[in-house]
């Protein structure tokens, strides 16, 4: 059984052991992955970004652990989600959005049963005392309707999918700047197929116009700025040896517009 | 069985992964957990206070090395301490000294077998060459008596316990600056009851003031500057999406004076 | 079984956590451990380095991938190397150069069997879609020969040994500066015996001149800079609380001169 944990605790301090001790003090048979614990300081879009990418390259049954939390102790509500093949707990502030709105099945638990709680219950760190908790009881398969009540509303981030605005145009946003600059788009490989980019695209971001689509980043080429299909699947705006963020002044939500010729 | 690794190795270099390597070579089916190897460099007294407030979130047997050791190579002694219900290894300079005032029972242990060394043993890297091996050894139940011999003294700190200074008055100190730039007192929940914060309490810290105290960080007040019991069991000085460490100049041993009113 | 990752991934991205998902996939027994994701980018060297000094500390049969891979998606080939207690995966650049160099027996192999890629095969990420799935295989004892097919030539970065100038007179290079700024050169042991060090040695490097020789750093000397032998069985020099790399302009590849007195 594994459980990963995505936060935005950084690793100088004890707050992620912590939450290791006390899911192995209730499963010592668990695997825990780090995903990263260098989120931006209470950037929920980027963990939910990082989530979304990556989630479906763990095995079924993985339980999905993410917190980044500025509400906790307020009364923001502690969630398991629970999809066909994984489970996702973490408060609720949007983090599990991006999922949600692309898997055709969700339930939504509110964490209520406090006897799977650590006492006593802080007010300032839920991951050690709600998250983890939960986590290591799911791991020895606690049933869901155990640990809270279904239901049917969640927070939710601005929708992942693109606009349609005519038949040959397209507006998006720029969902994540990665560290090394790249704009990663939510354009996909069904929004924009091989043979719509074999006829030409342009794709139009703060006035600058990019029609140059590469396979890999070390291709020749003369384009300084260039377009490719990044791992995550997504479309990705990148500059050879530079960051296409700083080049073109681009942060995370930019909107973008897509002109297939 | 549970071995955790607390040092100031960073996370650049091959250090961490060589004593990883180590342990799993003399006992393959360990779990291995990071508590940190951001510790600042030599910083003891943070390493101390990151290790006091992790250890009982881990199960009964785990074995905690912890590793900041700029006496490497000279005569400072390699301990094993043996708790009630955790092992400790790791240099002879306070690292421990928290723990041993708190717990009931403390057997030290000079590590002297050089059988359980890993040979060469190096004058740089005892953290691969001792006390890892050590810590793999143990974690095989090796008898700590075959590892060295019981000793009775041992590194200290200065105490973590408040002075009583009349039956108003109490005289701390500031434990720890954690990265958010909170600022961890030595004052616990024994040292302060509901009872008299209710009743009004006021914090001395370097000529302020601190009379404002919150169940969470985001509550709503007017206060600047508040107190409130962090996660680790103690009261925390802290400034809403500020370093509270800034705004007061605090460093870590800064005095504090607390007075019930 | 173990596998260990060293990249210059950073751990703010999901990158290395896709990885662990694939290989926890494929062979959910494996532990998985981090050398460092903390390589400075693109720096084959270090990472070379790095794993050098390290991979003989893990248990045999342990698989080391290793992914610094600027040429990634080009026709840069991917690569196992068999040694006679170790696997090596990653890209051709010279990441093994060092090894190879020194183990008896390095069996080379291409890895071109796609059936154990993960598809689709990004050509951003290969980390994640070639080496992590075949280290996975190869944990769960499928035989090299189904994987690729064996080679004889490889990239090598420059040799690793001294340079016999004259009787008395070696010339060796820095291979490393880690991040405390000690200069880790070339010289092992072999190439510098006790005997030699008793009668005088002096190490000439940009213009400087190393006379003094330590057995830890803190030993008392009245000189600033100084060599020891590192944990990693080469000569050091190195600055008491500071940084030699700093104090002497050093940079990896430095040339430096030996001379037995």
């Amino acid at each position: 059984m594994i459980i990963t944990l995505l936060t935005d605790f950084g690793t100088s301090d004890y707050f992620v052991a912590a939450m290791k001790g006390v899911i192995l003090g209730i499963n010592p048979n668990v695997q825990i992955i780090d995903i990263s614990h260098h989120i931006p300081p209470h950037d929920i879009k980027a963990a939910a970004f990082n989530l979304l990418v990556v989630y479906k390259d763990f095995p079924e049954g993985t339980i999905h652990v993410a917190i980044v939390d500025p509400g906790v102790g307020s009364s923001r509500r502690p969630l398991l989600v629970v999809t066909s093949k994984y489970f996702f707990i973490g408060p609720d502030n949007g983090l599990f959005s991006y999922i949600c709105e692309r898997e055709v099945s969700c339930h939504i638990y509110h964490l209520k049963n406090q006897e799977y709680f650590r006492p006593p219950l802080s007010s300032t760190f839920h991951g050690r005392d709600i998250f983890a908790p939960v986590a290591g009881a799911l791991s020895k398969s606690i049933n869901p309707d155990n640990l809270g009540e279904l239901i049917n509303d969640y927070v939710k981030l601005g929708q992942l999918a693109l606009t349609q605005l005519d038949d040959k145009t397209l507006k998006g946003f720029v969902l994540h700047v990665d560290h090394f600059g790249n704009c990663i788009t939510n354009i996909t490989r069904e929004d924009l197929t091989e043979m719509d980019i074999h006829r030409g695209v342009k794709l139009v971001v703060n006035q600058y116009e990019i029609k140059s689509f590469r396979k890999f980043y070390t291709e020749e080429s003369t384009e300084k700025l260039f377009a490719l299909w990044g791992s995550a699947g997504f479309l990705e705006i990148s500059a050879l040896c530079n960051s296409a963020a700083n080049l073109l002044s681009i942060k995370p939500g930019q909107e973008l517009i897509v002109e297939k010729l």
